[in-house]
C-alpha cells in the first residue's frame, strides 16, 4: 500500500527550517516509503535540502511567503491561512494533496486553522489534542485534551473519551480501553459539575461503547499504567502535562547535582551511566513527540516547538502510523456507532435521567 | 515567649491515632517548648501516649466521640462539628484554648469547618490552602490555592496573591516576593478571563503592594526557583501539585528499575547511594508536609493524609513557626494596607478601568 504524502510546516518549531527538514530526513532514512510536501520559504527549504539529498528525492516544495508567529493570536493567524506555511500545509490536506500535516508551530493557531479548514467530524463538537505519555505499565497512556479547549462541558469530555478510546485501540491494539476522567479526587462528589456530568454520561453509556469507564483519577496516578486513556479539559490537561515535564526535569537536575557532589558519587555515576542513560532516554520528550488533533476530518499532528530533529522524526512516524491505521475512518465509525441521543443530548438532562434511573 | 499550645486532630490521617501521636511526640522531642491539646478518642489517645511519656507530660486530651470520614461531604461533616475530633480541634482555636490546629483529615471538611468557625479575615472572601514546594533555587516556592476552592474569580486570585506574598515574606524573609499566576502560556492572551483579569488587577496594584508581579508562568517552570509565589485556582493547583508528585515518584521508580537492570548498575547504585539518598530526602513529601489555610482568623494546618510520623512532626513545626511569626496578624496588616477599592471592586470594572488607562 502506498502511503499518502505528509505535509510538513517547515517554518514551525522554535529552531526553524533546519530542524524540521533534518527531522523529515531522519524519518525518511528510517522508512523509505515516506513522501513529503515541504511547506515554507522555498529558498530556505532548498538550502536545507542541500544537506539531505535523500529527502530531496522524496519531496516537493510548496512555497509559503509567510510564517505564523509563536505568539500570534489564533484569530489573527486565521486571516493569513492562505499565505502562511501552516495554513498552506493544512490546505494541502483539505485539497487531498497530502494525507496529513505536521507542524511545530503555534498550537492555538494550528488548532484554529485545522478546525476551520478540515471541520470536525459528524458527532464531534470540538477537536482535542491527544498525546502518549510514558508509564510504568506495558504501554503509553493516551491523554487528551492537552490544550486545544480551555473550557470544556460534559458533552465535550464525553466525546473526548470516545475519541481517546478509539486512539488507544488503534495504537495499542486494545479491545476495550480503560478510560478515566482527571479530577482532584476519586470520590463521586469531587470536582466541577461538568466533570460529574461527564462521569454520569460515561457510566450510563459505557456498556454500549468500546471502552471501560473506570471513574475519576488524580494527576499523581497518570504514570502507573493502571488505565489506558485519561480525559480532561485542555486547561487542566496542559497544566498536568507541563507539571509532569517540569518535575521530571527537576528530578533529573537534582540527580545530576547529587552525583556531582562528591568524588564517590561521581565514580558511582560513571559506573551506573547505562542505567541513567536508559532513564534519560525514557524521559526525553522527543521520544514521545507528536500530539494529534482528534475529531477532525484529516490528520494534523503537532510537534513540540522545541523538539530536536529526532523529535520531529518521531512526530512524522506517528503521523505515518495514523495514516496507515486509518485513524479518521476508525474514529468516525466509533462515533457513528454511538446512539445519537447519548452523545447529542444536553448533559444536564441526561444526568437527571441517569440519577432518576439509579436512585436508591 | 511562651508558645500557645497546638490542637492536634488525633483521628485525622490515613494511619489514624498512632501516627498523629507519634508525630506530635517527635516534634516535641525536637522542641520542648511545644504544648498540645490532643483531640479524639480518649482511650485510643491515652493508649498511644503510653509509648510517649515525654509527649504525655506536655499534653491535655480533649475527648471527641466521633471522627470525620475521608470521603465525607463537607456539608455533612459541618453538622458534626461539635462531636468530631476535627470540629473540636478547630473549636479550641476559636475559643482561644489552642493557638492553632493541625489535622491530617478530609481537606474539604477541614476547610468548611475552619471557615465557618474562624471566619475569613476582613478583606478576604475565601481562604486558600498554601504549601511550600522544593525548587532548585535558594528557597521553597509558596504555592496556593491547592484545592480549597475549585472555582476562583479574579478577585479571589488577587487576594491569594496578597496572602501568598505575605506568607513568603514571613517564611523566607523576603521584602518583595516575586509573584506569578499559573496559566497555560505566558502570553497576555492565554488562559481564562479570570486569569487575565487577575493579571490586570495585580499589574495595576503591584506598585502599592509589598510584592513584585511577574505575569504568568507555566507549570513546567515551578521548580526552577525563578520566583517566590505561584497563584492558581484550587482545581489547577491540585492538578499541578499531584502531577508533580506523581512524576517525581515515576522517575524514582524508573531509576530503581534502571539500577536493578544489571550487575554493573547495581554496583554503581551502591557506590552512589549517598547521592540518591540526598535526592530521596529532598523529594520526600514528608519533608515538605504542612499546608496552611491562609485568610482565616486563626492558624489551621493540613497534614497530608498519608504522612509518616516525621511528616506529622514537620507539619507541627510549620504550625509552631506560623504562631511564632504572627502569621495572622501580618497577613491582616498586609490586606488592611491595600486600597479597599482595589481589592473590593469587582474585577471586571477594575479591568475596564485599567485597560482604559493603558490603552495605546
Amino acid at each position: 500500500m502506498s502511503l499518502p504524502r505528509i505535509a510538513v510546516d517547515a517554518m514551525g518549531g522554535d529552531e526553524g527550517v533546519r530542524v524540521m527538514i533534518e527531522g523529515a530526513a531522519l524519518a525518511r532514512r528510517r522508512h523509505d516509503r515516506f513522501k513529503f510536501l515541504l511547506v515554507g520559504d522555498e529558498a530556505k527549504i532548498a538550502q536545507a535540502l542541500d544537506h539531505h539529498p535523500n529527502l530531496r528525492g522524496a519531496s516537493e516544495i510548496l512555497h509559503a511567503p509567510e510564517a505564523v508567529a509563536g505568539d500570534e493570536r489564533p484569530t489573527q493567524a486565521l486571516r493569513r491561512a492562505r499565505t502562511t506555511s501552516m495554513g498552506l500545509a493544512i490546505d494541502a490536506v483539505k485539497r487531498g494533496e497530502a494525507g496529513a500535516a505536521v507542524s511545530g508551530g503555534n498550537t492555538g493557531a494550528l488548532m484554529a486553522m485545522a478546525k476551520l479548514a478540515l471541520r470536525t467530524m459528524p458527532g464531534i463538537d470540538r477537536p482535542a489534542l491527544a498525546a502518549l505519555l510514558p508509564t510504568l505499565g506495558t504501554h503509553d497512556l493516551v491523554m487528551l485534551d492537552l490544550g486545544a479547549n480551555t473550557d470544556c462541558d460534559a458533552r465535550n469530555l464525553f466525546q473526548f473519551a470516545l475519541m481517546g478510546a478509539a486512539y488507544a485501540r488503534i495504537v495499542h491494539g486494545l479491545d476495550s480501553p480503560r478510560v478515566r476522567l482527571l479530577n482532584i479526587g476519586t470520590e463521586e462528589t469531587k470536582g466541577t459539575d461538568d466533570l460529574r456530568d461527564a462521569a454520569a454520561l460515561l457510566k450510563h453509556a459505557a456498556a454500549s461503547l468500546a471502552l471501560t469507564f473506570d471513574g475519576f483519577t488524580e494527576s499523581d496516578k497518570l504514570s502507573r499504567g493502571d488505565f489506558d486513556v485519561v480525559v480532561t479539559d485542555g486547561f487542566s490537561g496542559n497544566i498536568a502535562l507541563k507539571a509532569m515535564e517540569g518535575a521530571a526535569r527537576f528530578v533529573g537536575d537534582l540527580l545530576r547535582r547529587s552525583f556531582a557532589s562528591s568524588l564517590r558519587s561521581k565514580i558511582g555515576f560513571l559506573i551506573s551511566k547505562p542505567a541513567t542513560e536508559t532513564l534519560k532516554h525514557h524521559l526525553d520528550p522527543n521520544n514521545h513527540n507528536g500530539a494529534v488533533f482528534l475529531g477532525l476530518n484529516g490528520v494534523v499532528v503537532k510537534s513540540h516547538g522545541s523538539a530536536s530533529a529526532m523529535g520531529v522524526a518521531n512526530a512524522v512516524a506517528v503521523t505515518a502510523r495514523l495514516l496507515e491505521e486509518n485513524l479518521i475512518e476508525r474514529i468516525a465509525a466509533d462515533v457513528a456507532a454511538v446512539d445519537p441521543d447519548t452523545i447529542r443530548q444536553p448533559a444536564r438532562r441526561r444526568v437527571a435521567n441517569t440519577e432518576g434511573e439509579t436512585a436508591l
